[in-house]
């Protein structure tokens, strides 16, 4: 089976080296001395390897099962999850008025790595409560603040998000779920909604769905769609969970993993539901939280790929198979450890330069979130919109392909349940699909954030790239292995992106054919940024005596792995975006 | 729930326009008339499309179970074996003096996609068969052929082969079976066998293991190895099955696809076991089967991508979401359906070009081991030993690719395993694992093929993109769009072995590090080369007067596509073999 050790280290090093975290000026970061976060990373890092990691094999063979109404999660979920809610982690950096920790964002990403590594159908639980209390938080008024805020922080109370119906996934303005007023301030909501995770259990007091639901009468298509919250119980005057309010749970969905996640066929029949933010603007209420909740995505991606990079490591260490090509280097033994072999090598190096690349990408984003929410930052802001869709599907993309590595490491043996990397590819598998499947992230970077704002948020990313080399050139122990290339991969970056404003206009097609390109083009530049970064900010630690000179190298080592063996990915990206949309659209529908 | 319609016009294409067998002088081949595989391929069309396809979901659903020593296969699946039968496919490509049908083993590959394609896990039953079958047509006694092959040509008595120990699979020296002379020529037979594919079950009146084993004093290693032929039931004088041999499945593994075939461990207690070919001789028994084994295996990833693509391809024609970003295409409709949008026909594009090049590469494969077989072609034997690796290790990486990209298609639809895609990428994922990992196959590519006889295959290739490229440079139909992206791609390649050359020698993990690389880019070459004869094939055909210029129409543009979408990977592939081993052999393993 399996197992999880957290990687406190290397998330130090993203926080405190390359991000230097206690130093910034945006409020709450002051708090985060590297000693603070150590031991929060330490006791998240206890909790997931010795609680959540030993029931993530136990979920995936044993699921959930619905009887009678009643869904049944896997065996020690419960117990487990009244000791994340006793450790206070479900509240991190939730605001402390409603019982959070008040952490910043960068803080939760951190922390929820390991969550969702050591079990990621666990951590949904708490994850869609996330979701689902930051809307209120966003959106809620005083009352619904109060009512719900204080529960679902502590995750007494779990959440859900109820956006898709069996007709309408992307294309939510297609939805039939309706709301009738009341005439007292609260409407019936009727209509069957699919995919909800996390949409009945018995683990908390109460659920509160967040549901999209048109207002009869109103303006057709995307236009008309409200955000309700629609409790499972109706809330008493005193705060207690009263009446069963008319929401139940249809079905729960054979998936191919995240068993032990709850994913549910709903289905509301004239139950009760509260508006939450204005009429009509559903969408809007939902798209404030898009970035995070993206982000949150991408994580998960970085996390699979984690664990299952961890497992694979250990494999090769561990496995005696064959001998190396230039001479046993195990003579003793049978036969030398699988790690010895090239093309073994080639592949952890792929896994470890992505995951430890990839995990300083999302910590960045996580960190210009916190620098647009706590300090106002609209720059920071503008430049996080635009990498979400990155982050979101360059990292569930790559993430997902790294777990296949990682099994194909254990041979045989990595096909079979028993040995566990069968369920990270199954479950890393989700990622790429929802909060917007990633053909979307991608029409969503090419279609609107490249351009938005007169391409200023682009702009300002290739600023950055371009000072950071000019600011190093002279650094010879960085010019060659990283600024060469990463100036190489952001001319190709730009290169693709003046194809699009040169043929976007006259023909839009062109530019989404190449808009999956683009989102992992972009992708490549920006964890090319990233180990350049680590590659500096390595030196400048071993150069100020750090004790640790071994770990410093070994960064710049996997930093120049990725800078010579997965950065050349640009042109090949580049080379499909340049032959445009001709082929991709030529054929009629009926010839395919 | 999928369906599966055979793709019998594309397969006539490859085997009339492209290979033209009818008019080859390999022996057998006259009688491949366009009418006669047609019809071949029909037949073979409905069986799997109404038998075998509605039986996938039943095995993946139910799999296979164990009690009191006994296999229950998925329910439905004894009929159906009854039916394979009945009609002769189990021995389509064996010899008639064995009850086989005697055709060529291209027609074996041909319709071999077709029964993968419709229940990979049912068809693995007959497929095992058929390589321990081959294995004793190959260099079994006259009396062992007398006693097994009429029975295991009509498949009433199954096979296995039994290579995999617990704590070896790949390096096969390190096996502990061991084999006991018993003094009549017979041994006993001592040890565990792990992931024996159709090990036991009920389906057949008796099993025919070919299990390898050390005779006892042999030589150490892989110079000690035998092969053995062990049956379930001792045979009696008369032909039939008798006494119980000494050979259990004591397990049944619980896998990540294939759930319908019973991958089983098997004991082996001092059961009776034949020597098949000599003593000590025992891998090389099974190399020469290794190459129609293994081309068999890529074919199977080409199989599970063409279903998986026909199922997206419907789903992209019939699923209403979003409008075309040029305007409305199905006005009267509430939504267009997603094969408007760019990246769905990107994504489309990138499994239809794969899925018919790789065809027509695995059918060229198959009919250079006919003509090597059947005509003693020298050459032929030498290129199709060459791309072996390629065929099995290139096609299954990208059909698995392939069959994710399909299920990418039907969004959150694609993740649920009543929809079936998910069955296609799990099921797709063992053919990168068994027969060789496929780490393995670049190995054998890198490391034996491409400097055996002193290079002179991979120089027979070179020519024959050269001179497929000089034939036809007049042609400019096909100068820009075929001719010259493959050339630079065959530059890549040559530059690639170029290194391999240079390095190789003085140090060879610089050569292994990009043998993974080298394989990729090989097949890429190999499929830019298929798409280029098959462009010039359709030009002809509807020069000619074809009546479907449609047809021929959309071939060019779909071979166009892999042209100007997929080839230029081989920059990539050759910047990484180019970046040598510095940074993937850098880190001592503590390190990592």
């Amino acid at each position: 089976m399996p197992s999880y050790t957290a990687p406190v280290k290397d998330l130090q090093f993203v926080l405190h080296d390359l991000l230097k975290v206690s130093q910034s000026d945006i409020p709450g970061y002051s708090d985060l001395e590297a000693e603070f976060t150590s031991a929060v990373l330490e006791e998240a890092g206890k909790l997931t390897s010795e609680v959540l990691a030993p029931l993530n094999a136990v979920g995936d063979t044993e699921g959930c099962t619905l009887e009678n109404g009643v869904v049944r999660t896997p065996t020690g979920f419960k117990e487990a999850f009244d000791q994340v809610r006793e450790g206070g982690w479900t509240g991190l950096d939730m605001p402390e008025e409603f019982g959070g920790q008040g952490m910043p964002y960068v803080m939760g990403t951190a922390v929820g790595e390991m969550f969702s590594a050591s079990n990621q159908a666990f951590t949904m639980y708490q994850g869609l409560t996330h979701g689902a209390a930051s809307a209120i938080l966003a959106h809620g008024t005083d009352d619904q603040k109060a009512t719900y805020l204080p529960k679902m922080v502590s995750c007494e109370w779990t959440g859900t998000m109820n956006l898709t119906e069996p007709h309408c996934g992307t294309d939510l303005g297609m939805m039939r779920t309706k709301a009738v007023p009341n005439g007292d301030g609260s409407y019936q909501v009727t209509g069957q909604k699919i995919f909800i995770s996390a949409g009945e259990h018995e683990m908390s007091d109460n659920i509160i769905h967040l549901v999209l639901a048109k207002i009869q009468g109103g303006p057709e298509g995307i236009k008309g769609v409200s955000l309700f919250i629609v409790p499972k119980f109706m809330v008493n005057e005193d705060g207690t969970p009263g009446a069963r309010n008319g929401v139940t749970c249809g079905k729960i969905e054979e998936k191919m993993g995240i068993h032990g996640n709850s994913t549910c066929v709903m289905n509301y029949d004239g139950a009760t539901g509260f508006l939450l933010g204005e009429e009509h603007k559903g969408m809007r209420a939902m798209f404030t939280m898009m970035n995070e909740a993206r982000i949150g995505v991408g994580m998960q991606g970085v996390a699979q790929a984690a664990v299952a990079y961890e497992n694979a490591l250990f494999y090769a260490k561990d496995r005696l198979q064959g001998r190396a090509v230039t001479g046993a280097e195990n003579p003793d033994g049978p036969a030398d450890p699988l790690i010895v072999h090239p093309d073994i090598r080639r592949s952890l190096m792929d896994q470890k330069s992505f995951v430890e690349g990839a995990r300083a990408f999302m910590l960045w984003g996580s960190h210009l979130i916190d620098s647009s929410h706590r300090k106002g930052d609209e720059a920071a802001e503008g430049l996080v919109s635009l990498m979400t869709p990155v982050i979101k599907g360059f990292l569930t993309d790559e993430g997902y392909d790294m777990t296949v590595q990682a099994q194909q490491v254990y041979g045989g043996h990595g096909y079979i349940e028993e040995w566990g990397m069968s369920q990270f590819t199954r479950d890393a598998r989700i990622a790429m699909i929802y909060e917007g499947a990633n053909g979307v992230q991608a029409l969503d970077l090419v279609g609107r954030k490249l351009a938005s704002d007169g391409g200023k948020h682009v702009m300002a990313f290739f600023d950055l790239v371009k000072n950071f080399i000019k600011e190093n050139e002279g650094n010879e122990t960085l010019k060659k292995d990283f600024l060469d290339p990463l100036k190489a991969a952001s001319k190709d970056l730009q290169a693709a992106g003046m194809f699009f404003m040169q043929n976007g206009m006259k023909d839009p097609n062109a530019a989404l054919s190449g808009s999956n390109d683009f989102m992992h083009l972009f992708g490549h530049v920006c964890l090319g940024l990233m180990w350049a970064q680590m590659a500096k900010a390595a030196h400048e630690a071993f150069e100020a005596g750090a004790s640790d000179e071994e770990f410093y190298r070994t960064k710049i080592t996997t930093g120049r792995y990725y800078m010579a063996h997965r950065l050349p990915a640009t042109g090949l990206h580049l080379a499909r975006i340049n032959s445009g949309a001709d082929t991709v659209m030529a054929l009629d529908a009926a010839n395919f």
